[in-house]
């Protein structure tokens, strides 16, 4: 670890991370008591100062705690530019995030032209499917880029899904994340255009005491039965391992990214214990409707004295458990967004869903599929853009990412 | 006051509006250092827990420091709401942004159905024109409210413009500042339908070490030269005196609402020298190029040792100057904007600007015209949208806001 301040949020956020769910437990609550008893020693001030490590065995913005602040742009490369001017890109995309991650300005100087410290910026890159035979790579792509399968609810905008190149940029502060999209924009010179870019959104620092959860603009409680890092099968869900297929993604990671629209006006039309059946959990605290608080395991067996199952049959919450899909998993690290309102009067608001897996087959593709068929959320949202990518491992200091698949 | 938590970062705010820059002045410099010996005392968890009064002689969202997230939204009254479906609807309204600003839900229950507290939330209301012709109160009309002059530079979009009712939704945290507008919007019922939208942030607390300052999308410090509450004539310049036409708008102010978009790959373009020149101030530390720090007064008369001005004669800050606007002056509260790209490869992105005054007249339409003819800034942003509310002075207990308006 070489981040410049420790804070104790992130320590939390480390702790629940790893499964020491006690240290949060005391999160629920009214806020009005629990928030300044219980976060009293964590300084306002560590929001900006907060750096993540820019190397490490994995890239950054996979396990790192959710940002405030999220942009996801696509990039296709220019016709001409091969292997070695996507060697190049890829090499000042990799200095100019280190500097950014560090709290340094694009150019290099130590100058905080914007004041802020980094704000636990990180910059995540990705390849899609046709990065490779754009750069004669063929050879070297991952099947598991293969595409996903049509779903029956799909309705995807081919303009905003796939790319070349991807970048996921996360920060807790809006002007230093828009600051590292136009940085990094810039360095692509002529050698790439944006595809598609979407801006995205978590909780602030501070609003709430949930470290790990956050609430989706549906209002209920997402990303608790998210596997946790330290956890004994983390590892062989999430990353790939080393010595896999192909060598150059080892330590990386399958992204999906879904743009999922959410049909708000239908949705609050809802009364909320029927949100609750749909979704299977309690909207308050996240508790499973088999019972418990928000940690607690579901009991997908669990009926009710008259014999009916208290998760329903078509809960999201029963449909996308990995005790009905296999033991699928994946990580969830999603970003809420809203761009203002339709042409239809209705918001265009909803979830930037990321996904993190070692394979797409066992994580995404068998738990989407399920969701196609009998997900009783599936009315509710709507999914309007897909990618797929390969997130290569972390660069070694002096590497840039992506080092191992373009010059080895 | 009926906040329930005054963070220190809150009085750090109040007292640097009123003007003791002094609290302030320690916070250039690098931010490893300074940033947590400066806020050390601040808890994060104040952030989520802070409240600001719906009640006061002027609205909330005036004087309350930037919040890290707005929503601007105008509705056009339905055909057949009149006075009294408009008072109903500002009835409905007033009592909602009661509840969401004490950090209860919308119907009022204790339970903070999304974990967080208020987090800052404030709900401005304001009346746009075409609002007393609707509901019949043509009379009472302010001639404050009478059109802004037409700007040569003016590209505006008709449907982004001007609208009947306004609401100015602030909050710290996103989820808080989503719900309050579903939750507001909700209320209209069939008497209104929304006419535009737009979403804006600012800083995330904690991120910097100016509370009352911020950066804009240009890179540049904003808002230094602000008034001040506390400052002698702050007052005067911003709000309504009491006794004065009409008599309802008593401690009210009047909002100029301008969707600013940033040539952002032109300004990107120019050296920061040349963008030094363009604004008159200092990019690193929003210094004017006249000598001193932030908030030393600019010199429009400092000359360098060949004579040449040292603040140009066409730099933004020379041409708004109070002192070259007989005195004009405003209170500028705005919100970054970015809406993603546009069709033409450019980031649709700029400045929601709000300010507030006595009187348009006084204040914005000076200024403005001024920068309209000689403001070196003006070939890096367009005027895309453009309002004026009458915003009246705040409810008491058992008003609501615009009862003076629409009962009396």
């Amino acid at each position: 670890m070489t981040e410049q301040h420790l804070s104790r949020r992130r320590l939390l956020g480390t702790a629940g991370a790893a499964g020491a769910a006690g240290l949060a437990a005391g999160a629920g609550g009214g806020f009005m008591g629990a928030a300044v008893a219980q976060d009293d020693v964590t300084a306002l001030a560590t929001v900006g100062s907060t750096a993540v490590a820019f190397h490490g065995r994995h890239q950054a913005g996979i396990t790192t705690p959710m940002q405030a602040r999220g942009h996801l742009v696509a990039f296709d490369l220019a016709p001409g530019t091969g292997r070695t001017g996507a060697a190049a890109l890829l090499r000042r995309w990799s200095r100019t995030a280190e500097r950014l991650a560090a709290g340094r300005s694009a150019d290099g100087t130590t100058d905080a032209a914007r004041d802020a410290g980094p704000a636990s910026l990180t910059v995540t890159f990705g390849f899609g499917r046709t990065f490779f035979d754009r750069t004669g790579l063929a050879d070297r792509r991952p099947t598991a880029l293969d595409p996903l399968p049509d779903f029956s609810s799909d309705a995807l905008d081919a303009g905003r899904s796939n790319g070349d190149l991807w970048l996921q940029i996360g920060a807790d502060d809006p002007l230093v994340a828009f600051d590292a999209l136009r940085a990094l924009q810039k360095q692509t010179g002529d050698s790439a255009r944006v595809r598609w870019q979407m801006n995205g959104f978590n909780r602030t620092p501070g609003a709430t005491a949930r470290p790990m959860t956050t609430r989706n603009l549906m209002g209920q409680v997402d990303g608790t039965n998210n596997p946790k890092p330290g956890e004994k099968d983390f590892d062989r869900r999430i990353f790939v391992p080393p010595g896999g297929d192909p060598a150059w993604m080892a330590h990386g990671s399958y992204a999906v990214v879904r743009r999922i629209r959410m049909l708000l006006d239908d949705w609050d039309e809802l009364p909320a214990p029927e949100q609750e059946k749909v979704i299977g959990r309690r909207k308050q605290d996240g508790a499973p409707l088999s019972g418990g608080h928000e940690t607690t395991p579901v009991d997908l067996d669990r009926r009710d004295a008259a014999g009916r199952l208290l998760v329903p049959a078509n809960a999201h919450a029963r449909v996308s458990a990995p005790e009905t899909n296999g033991g699928a998993a994946m990580l969830r690290r999603p970003f809420s967004f809203h761009d203002g309102l339709r042409e239809d009067g209705a918001p265009d608001a909803g979830l930037l869903f990321v996904c993190w897996q070692s394979d797409p087959l066992t994580g995404f593709v068998p738990v989407q599929r399920k969701l196609d068929r009998g997900d009783a959320l599936s009315r509710f949202i709507r999914h309007e853009a897909s990618a797929l990518f390969a997130v290569p491992g972390g660069a070694a200091p002096g590497e840039y990412v992506g080092q191992r698949l373009l010059e080895s």
